[in-house]
């Protein structure tokens, strides 16, 4: 059986040599004095990233992501990287905080890119005592019984097996801790990096970057690196590190459909006026069937192959499907894939939420006038945003439906008895993968690698989305993806909570990659 | 072409006699001055109604129905009523407001009911400016364009073809309004009853009134009465007078699809983790086809067909279809009867509102945990409430589907893929229908039908759903129904509104019933 640290190179068809064997003995004693600053620093750290965290970031919110973008300008200055806000010309464009370290002798630069926006939250769906900008430390996730630490305060000893709470404390203002970490407890050591190092932290995330390309265009020289590594979305569930060479796209739909002008007494039209939740579920059920197949015509033609290397790759990540099933109760799962993984190779059709009228206490005898849903498409190698959603509409279409971008005129009420209107709140973004043969990359994983004695889990493709695409398209630099945190962090729903043991490996992972290139 | 009064009488397949001419002219003698003194009080009697509008109703809300209770009491006594609250042992009831007035020498008596408590209210769902417990005068529907009147002050000149805005202000404080009035303006004209009238006003009618029974047991003889009549409901949608000779059932079913404990970041579990929306609308979909037919099995079997003179009388409603669509908005209309009319003697199956996690801005790409339905039957004669939820859960378990009647546990999440909770919120009532030839209704119709020269329509049942089944089966009496409120009065839900005309139109027709019998 071959060691740990041989199985990952294995994975990825290499051959081991001596000298990586003396750069990890190396590495390991450059992660000891890492992990010794950090200890010594624990109580400041989680000071300053609580109140990090206690920054209200939604995307939309512009004044609460102008403070983030201040705060995280503070903590870049405090570490001694030049950092300052890139701004575009588009207005209302949120800011980007950009960092430079510039290591004499260095031939080569590492972008390192992280955001600090977050998801829309709904606080009432938080538990109770749970907020999303108010973090705290819990035993466990909410959903896992765990309790909020109440007496803790300031100061006290911090349990790593505890959670932080709150919108961003894993997805994604873990990245921004580990990052600007990372390189303190380099600089506390007395180590430097082997590279040159930009900082890119992006305030437009979760609204898909729309900003990205125009970004690129005005700056394009501050951006150039011979490789970007993403620190975002969580690590396998199994809880070990893992290396990412690609992400899915995304792209969001928005369904309104239309029925009577006024919600109507359900007594007094009931039999007569049609219901638009009636007609929005059975569009919806013509969609996906039972097994979690999409049923719209071509919905999984132009995808990619996987390569050889990506298909082993793949073979090779540890199975959680049964602990995970159990964790999330679930008695059964989709199919399209035959594992959760396999399943990110594969483009999906989700209903983030429908809403028409009220339910439960709330519900009142009524036939409702109008039913939405939202639907996100994720995206694999090979599709493209406008022709899978091109995909969908056609579906509508053809099962009746007269499409509109707008709310419609009375005129058009009065001839089309199906009437849909679909909106994309942004662009959306294709897929991105990066060989797994490719040198730079190839050295990243290396460098994770070296951090631990089991082997580092290589996906092929993460199952979340970033815009990478748009950046290797531009910039013709590849990328790859390193997260960091606990995969039941929660991330976009309530009671998001960061393992605070993966923001301290966080760190150690990206003081490894910051100086093994 | 027979005259309009005749109308009425063939359609109840009577014969006119000399007698109900001598009448009709005593009857228009007193409407004309119930009427002067309707138009001498308009200004005391509108402050009143909307002191009386302000006050929250909603059914849940016991303090604020406490206070309606006190409210009406003030004003039976104001005008000479005996009256007092009916309250039952079963604790936290809502009062029903009761009251007498004993006629020297009347041999029969009449009870006259209608409600005070209304449906929730969603002020968000509200137009700019209409608020559900703060009434004011508009133009017209908000839905129609109508504007509120800022300026309009206390002792200004009404409108009648207004709307006075606000939760009850047709449903169903308007009949409190105008049997009250009505008896006031016949005292104020020297005129007096032909009959003992009894006065009952239901404070849990929104929720099935589900301590009638209970009430009828305890108050048996001061509930007696040779006839009741109920002032509820919208009169029919062409403005004309309406009496109604039965109503519809009603019952609502919840319903709760489980999916993971937790929601799910769709990149991260999309093709995998089962999304319960997408199963609820699966569910959905099976129930009602696109042409609004019920696919349930067995769901439009036991309907008790209608008798000679009800079809007589369902053919005889005109028609108001093609202007209902116009002002609806609607390019088609459902099938399950060729008329609204004819639809009512059909049981529906109705989503009241479906909802699972959030829509459009607020949306997050998430597998939400849980989805949400709820859904109104109404039930026609010869439905039973328990046997038309029993087709609905069977049709629903024939899909495969667990059913609880509660949150699963871990185990059965464990063991059953498609797991749902179905919850009833009351226990319902069935139809009742009273036959058009029973003496008492008849009287009750032509004294309608003396008050104008248009045929009053006749409707074998209205749509809507009053628990009259436990009256007719507990006391034995006979029931009909006279409403007067304006048909586009947005009962149930927001804007709701009522035309002052027709405020002014019910009481006028109630002096006539309270004189006729």
């Amino acid at each position: 059986m071959p060691s740990p640290r041989r199985s990952v190179l294995f994975c990825l068809g290499l051959t081991l040599s001596l000298a990586v064997s003396t750069a990890s003995a190396a590495a390991a004693s450059l992660q000891e004095k890492v992990r010794s600053w950090r200890v010594a620093q624990e109580s400041t750290l989680i000071d300053e990233y609580r109140a990090f965290v206690a920054l209200p970031n939604v995307t939309i919110d512009r004044a609460g992501i102008q403070r983030n973008a201040d705060f995280i300008l503070a903590m870049m200055q405090r570490r001694g990287i030049d950092a300052r806000l890139l701004t575009v010309a588009t207005p209302n464009a949120n800011p980007v905080v950009y960092g430079e370290v510039n290591v004499p002798g260095a031939t080569r630069t590492l972008m390192l890119y992280a955001h600090f926006d977050g998801q829309p939250v709904n606080p009432a769906k938080w538990a109770p005592g749970w907020e999303p900008f108010n973090p705290k430390f819990a035993t466990a996730p909410a959903e896992q019984g765990g309790k909020l630490i109440e007496s803790w305060k300031s100061g006290d000893r911090v349990d790593p097996s505890w959670r932080l709470t709150g919108r961003g404390s894993a997805d994604d203002k873990a990245g921004v801790m580990a990052l600007l970490n990372a390189y303190a407890g380099l600089t506390a050591a007395g180590a430097k990096p082997s590279v040159n190092l930009k900082f890119l932290f992006d305030g437009e995330e979760e609204i898909g970057s729309p900003r990205l390309a125009e970004l690129i265009t005005q700056h394009r020289d501050r951006l150039r690196a011979d490789l970007w590594v993403i620190l975002d979305g969580p690590s396998h569930p199994s809880g070990r590190k893992t290396v990412g060479f690609g992400v899915r796209g995304d792209v969001n739909l928005h369904l309104t459909v239309f029925g009577a002008k006024r919600p109507l007494h359900s007594g007094n039209y009931g039999n007569w006026a049609p219901n638009p939740a009636w007609a929005l579920v059975r569009l919806l059920a013509t969609m996906k069937d039972d097994e979690g197949r999409v049923l719209i015509p071509g919905f999984y033609d132009d995808i990619a192959p996987l390569t050889p290397p990506e298909q082993r790759a793949l073979a090779a990540i540890p199975s959680i499907e049964e602990p995970l099933r159990r964790e999330l109760g679930l008695a059964r799962t989709e199919k399209p894939g035959r594992t959760l993984f396999e399943g990110f190779t594969l483009p999906t059709l989700n209903i983030n939420g429908i809403f028409s009228a009220d339910v439960g206490p709330q519900a009142a005898n009524i036939i409702p006038s109008i039913a939405r849903a939202t639907l996100d498409l994720r995206l694999v190698l090979g599709n493209d945003v406008q022709r899978q959603l091109g995909k969908v509409i056609a579906h509508i279409k053809a099962q009746g439906w007269h499409v509109l971008d707008r709310d419609p005129t009375d005129a058009e009420r009065a001839e089309f008895p199906k009437l849909i209107r679909l909106d994309t709140k942004s662009a959306g973004n294709n897929a991105q993968r990066t060989p797994l043969e490719a040198p730079l990359p190839r050295a990243v994983a290396a460098a994770v690698q070296s951090t631990v004695d089991y082997p580092v889990v290589l996906m092929p493709t993460l199952g979340g989305t970033l815009p990478l695409i748009v950046i290797e398209q531009m910039l013709g630099t590849q990328l790859i993806s390193v997260p960091i945190v606990n995969a039941d962090n929660n991330q976009h729903a309530e009671n998001e909570n960061v393992q605070v043991q993966f923001l301290w490996d966080g760190i150690e992972t990206y003081a490894a990659i910051m100086t093994s290139l």
